[in-house]
């Protein structure tokens, strides 16, 4: 049964994930005019897609690498790697988000970084950085001890999910305020709701709740790896990973990781 | 040692969330001809300050309650009960908040909830409704069965988190509306970033950090009231509590506690 749960989250997650990017290559196709690389407005319409692609949608996939049952058992290099390029990819195409706009409002003339929105958006760029550089040198680098690790992984987890949370917060904010500027001028205001407003208050909607799921399956749900050694209220079963290293696996996680080692065993 | 951090970080919440209420309430004084309940553009004034005080600050320190070490010895009913009253004054001044400006919309003829901010903001507001009926009926009235109570308690926790970051998220889309709106005709516009507009996105800016410390005490900090029971890592002391009830205090968490427990021995 906890098999199927997990499956049919990854499923609702992928489908979410992929129509937030989808209402967003839209939203800016149907409504402004599509994409270019020149400096011009269609240069600015990169800027929601690459920030929710890779901030929101790319930077949660990476961020569950740990949750799938498949990582509880054998090394965790491989998974440690995955975790980090998934993440680093994430980080580039936030980066040429952020390019798509400086570039715009250089070319258009308007000050850079000047709305809460911006404000919230850079920080929470830089902490991305930070956190990825804490994480390559500490959790992925081989000199940072156990003890150094353990002390900072509460620290890394928490500050995972607040990045996303911080993007997410930012996000909304830059669909309010591209919609103020683009239905500024127009025949129908957004106080109007005119078919614009409402797919991009959907598409806003939608990141939320994509959002709050994988915070839920970070944060709440029981799929997280089990801590090597860890007592925990069920009685561990050992079993043997591929390096003939004994895995601890919880009774009730056990259920979700047994095709696995039916397999190796 | 560990009842200095304690308390250190209590006093850094109580003044960063004091802050958050008074920057909004100097923005709104300051900037925008302060107060009124008459349906005027000065009792929509009353909608940002009462939202960050009710939705953010009061909803903070109601969610704060069981991370006190008073509340880990004793009976629970109390801290309950001091949990719900709280949570349901931040409700009423959010109700409160509401009220005001949709109330100055009726008068303006300005259509209610349109944009994003409001789709996020009044989603926030009906979860929170949800969220202290659950509570109320679940955890605060003795008819549900511990198996419930401890099924329910990750997603009451999950989703107390949860929308005090959405409460975050509505308050940084909304004084960033707030600003574009009240900027757009001014002499100097935002994107000049007058000195109105560097106060409220600095208040905005605490209002994030404020949340993220919240939410670090909240679900990263060693400091939750112990499971009565539940083995950990470290070796649990039993201790007697008022009604001679066996109370189980953590090796680390007894030494936040000591106090209170050589003040009852």
């Amino acid at each position: 049964m906890a098999v199927g749960w997990f499956y049919l989250s990854v499923l609702a997650l992928c489908s979410l994930g992929s129509m937030c990017i989808l209402f967003t290559i839209y939203w800016m196709r149907y409504w402004h005019g599509g994409f270019a690389w020149d400096g011009s407005m269609l240069m600015f319409n990169w800027h929601p897609v690459l920030m929710v692609t890779g901030m929101v949608v790319l930077y949660s996939a990476a961020s569950l690498v740990y949750r799938l049952p498949q990582s509880w058992v054998g090394p965790r290099l491989p998974w440690k790697s995955g975790h980090a390029a998934m993440h680093l990819l994430a980080f580039l195409l936030t980066v040429l988000g952020l390019h798509a706009v400086f570039e715009f409002h250089n070319h258009a003339k308007i000050p850079h970084l000047y709305s809460l929105h911006s404000w919230l958006g850079i920080t929470t760029v830089f902490l991305f950085a930070c956190q990825w550089f804490l994480g390559f040198s500490v959790f992925l680098l081989p000199w940072a001890s156990m003890w150094l690790r353990s002390l900072l992984k509460p620290i890394h987890v928490f500050f995972g999910a607040s990045i996303l949370s911080l993007a997410i917060a930012s996000v909304v904010s830059g669909i309010n305020e591209k919609l103020f500027f683009s239905l500024k001028n127009g025949t129908k205001t957004y106080s109007n709701l005119p078919s614009e407003a409402v797919f991009a208050n959907c598409a806003g909607m939608l990141v939320v709740v994509f959002g709050l799921l994988v915070l839920y399956i970070l944060l709440a749900s029981s799929w997280k790896r089990p801590e090597p050694g860890m007592q925990a209220e069920r009685e561990p079963t050992r079993t043997r990973g591929r390096a003939g290293t004994p895995e601890v696996m919880l009774e009730g996680e056990r259920g979700l990781a047994e095709p696995l080692l039916q397999k190796r065993s």
